[in-house]
């Protein structure tokens, strides 16, 4: 059944493949499937016909036949159970791959979603400057335990899935910051995901519609 | 298998059900399953026999037989896939209800969580009272988006579900603030969840740890 997603018709990040449909173009790749993008405004992506598909107005949205799907961890998911290649076989393995699936957005991306907010928001506030450490802390806090897990294992758990993807994704958004810097381990875990040919198509992908906004001639 | 799951000695929340423990009790109890628990302090959740099983030395972990597994989303998951009345039986619907755990934890939460830290860690802060209408207007953005979504349901989407669980104890946790006081929608599906009688035997099961632990004559 065809596949339709949705991305940012301009993202903010300048194609740098930090916005959540990178995730979803990632996985796809991973598992050959082939997918139509429909492309939001931020406008657009805040009226009706987009919070039909996800109440929170956010994308990436997933679209198959009747299915729809929103949560960038609820859809790889649903592709690791159609296709092979994003979920381990064995049972406790499927079911630790999940446990990092949810680890990545609910314990290591809180910090850095609110590290990015202080940035987006607050930059001006003259509580940004006397905050900024403590936030930090609390990123370095999360990207220590990860490091110490990880050790000198290629992925989270045993062989490539879909919490890599997840995990990757979250922590390659603390990069511009230079917080990752500090962590060999993790930049090479990064490297070690972003020299997957899968990788390197999605981003292909989500780059070219960077490159095509900006003929467009719009305000970002 | 015999299931032991981890939950605070002495929760912070004054036996109130808000610790994470909660969820996993509550959908231990709605699928009829006998559990231990096993007791942490804030000390012994950051050594070793705890960060083997969780990384990032939190509550609560999930243990049965070799099965070691963190994260309420997993763990109920997890429950979900071995017991019927947790998990949709039709796969899209199904699907959506996975949906709706990441949606839980990844975007209603946390703007939740970075309130909480905000009463937790900056109180005594130049910056907590201005700061805090900012705050409090993206946590009411979720509400109202979550509200809008209800409707006059009675459950997130279709039958009660995981997803019921988890966004049921994540909104809970807001309700001391009296920011869940100006949605109707949302304190009737907080009630309508604490009628259950699962939810009621694991609120009584946590309460009956924090009544134990103040005859411990311990800190908090």
């Amino acid at each position: 059944m065809a596949i339709t997603i949705t991305a940012f018709e301009a993202s903010p990040d300048r194609g740098q493949g930090l916005a959540r449909d990178m995730r979803v173009r990632w996985a796809l790749e991973e598992v050959g499937q082939p997918y139509d993008v429909r492309l939001v405004t931020f406008k657009s992506m805040k009226e009706p016909p987009h919070l039909a598909l996800n109440p929170f107005g956010q994308i990436p949205t997933f679209e198959e036949g009747d299915l729809a799907l929103f949560e960038t961890g609820s859809i790889l998911l649903h592709l690791g159970e159609q296709h092979p290649g994003l979920l381990p076989t064995d049972p406790d393995a499927r079911a630790r791959a999940i446990t990092w699936m949810f680890a990545s957005v609910a314990t290591v991306e809180q910090p850095i979603v609110e590290l990015s907010f202080a940035y987006i928001l607050e930059q001006k506030e003259p509580w940004f400057e006397p905050r900024l450490p403590g936030l930090k802390d609390r990123v370095r806090n999360r990207l220590n335990q990860l490091a110490a897990h990880l050790g000198d294992a290629d992925w989270l758990d045993g062989d490539f899935s879909a919490a890599d993807i997840m995990m990757v994704h979250v922590i390659r958004r603390v990069q511009s910051s230079g917080l990752l810097n500090d962590y060999l381990t993790l930049t090479a875990y990064v490297a070690r995901a972003e020299a997957r040919p899968a990788y390197q198509r999605a981003f292909a992908a989500q780059y070219a519609v960077f490159e095509a906004s900006k003929g467009d001639d719009k305000p970002l």
